[in-house]
């Protein structure tokens, strides 16, 4: 059992009986990330909104959140991300301070969650899709044919491997995987995309090279899901669920490979 | 067929069998919430964060949005919401204006989503649930005894009335149903707490009393989404899905009766 879940008493109706007993909850706690120059935290620091998120893996998600949101690309002006120890007890390890490199300008105005959707960029699909082409360097390199056989053992692949949900039915998973459909990185949350962005932030810290990898998740496939995709360069990305118009848009501008309602032995190609 | 939707060519992989056929996906688009005095557009206006959402009943989740975040309690405070004329033409729609009431004022700072676990209140469960409670004027009135048969019948009546998610299997529905398990709306998006807040709205915009109601989602139950329900003052609500931790805290200290994994004859209940 992981200290990802707490136990709860649960009152269950089945049909005509009833009955009670201890279950397990999946642990929901905010995250702030606060980003800074040099070791020592201060008040000229700029603060995130907040996260809805499952403990654990904060480092990965803070480095998988600003590298796939656009504010940091290049690894090396992240110097490190560690929790923040000027903070009351009962906020300790729900503050994270990633700490930049000095030449690093963070303009507080762009930081927030959705930012490729504000400002002078406009407020339409198709502007939406430019300012994540604008955030990445290169195009995608196609993944080229694989065979279907590999894409539907995934789903079980990542369920065999998922802790969290065996015990709380109640939690997203997103994984990396390889072309041989090897499981690389599988990480769990309530928030679908922490769960991305954890998987990210775990291939960066890894220096794994994930322009040959396929990312799997749990869920549907929305614009924001697909765009960190798109913006961590991973050429295919698999859904258990359904895509939206704006996330094939985007995969098919993109030159990301993109499956949805990916059960048992069957899928759906949506792009390219 | 709803305007909700659009066309797409899919191509489908069925164990060796390989077809081709045209798909409906749901629509998702960007959409900016602005906030001003008087009926003209002016500079001085406040602008949200962008959210992701499936176009429609626009009007309806900028009220719920508004009320549901804290931003906007009193719906006499809030005079209209019309869709923004100054804006370029492919915007035309994804901008909403709320009009104020003068006596109004609106700090940029907290026009967030997320803001209730931001600022002064701490980074922690504890103080994202006491930040709910200090938006919420009153404590949710007890739901009281109901027939399980009438609960279990919840689900079928909300997939009966869902026209989007027929076609594209890719979206979320929020219901609000009155003690008897009778629809009172329903509402579809791509994002759940938009749902929820389409659903919210369209209640406040009828002045429905929701004191005696109930309220489906067909997702999971976190945190954001029972916050929602606590602030709207709907006594008891139910999720396909599973809570998390926080999700259940919330709903024990709200008086909340919060029921999951609601499939079948089967659920259960977490609080109270």
């Amino acid at each position: 059992m992981s200290a990802l879940v707490v136990p709860a008493r649960v009152h269950t109706v089945d049909g005509d009986a009833r009955s009670e007993r201890d279950d397990l909850l999946v642990i929901e706690e905010p995250l702030e990330i606060r980003l800074g120059h040099g070791p020592k935290e201060d008040r000229k620091e700029v603060r995130s909104s907040v996260t809805m998120r499952t403990p654990g893996n904060d480092e990965e998600l803070v480095r998988g959140f600003l590298y796939t949101e656009g504010i940091i690309q290049d690894q090396e002006l992240l110097l490190r991300v560690v929790p923040c120890m000027n903070v009351k007890d009962e906020e300790r390890g729900n503050v994270m301070r990633a700490e930049l490199h000095p030449s690093v300008q963070v303009d507080p105005a762009r930081w927030q969650r959705n930012f490729y959707t504000t400002s002078s960029c406009g407020v339409c699909g198709k502007s939406s899709i430019e300012a994540v082409h604008v955030q990445c360097h290169q195009r995608i390199r196609p993944f080229g044919p694989i065979d279907p056989s590999i894409i539907t053992t995934l789903p079980d692949r990542m369920r065999e491997a998922q802790t969290v949900f065996r015990h709380t039915g109640g939690i997203h998973a997103a994984a990396l995987f390889n072309r041989a459909g090897e499981l690389l990185i599988l990480r769990e949350d309530v928030g679908r995309h922490n769960a991305v962005d954890k998987v990210i932030g775990a291939a960066l810290a890894r220096q794994l090279t994930t322009d040959n990898c396929i990312l799997l998740v749990s869920g549907r496939a929305g614009f924001e899901l697909v765009q960190k995709c798109v913006v961590a360069g991973i050429p295919l990305m698999a859904a258990v669920g359904a895509p939206s118009s704006l996330a094939v848009q985007l995969a098919k501008e993109s030159g990301l490979a993109l499956i949805g309602f990916l059960r048992g032995d069957r899928f759906n190609r949506y792009a390219p």
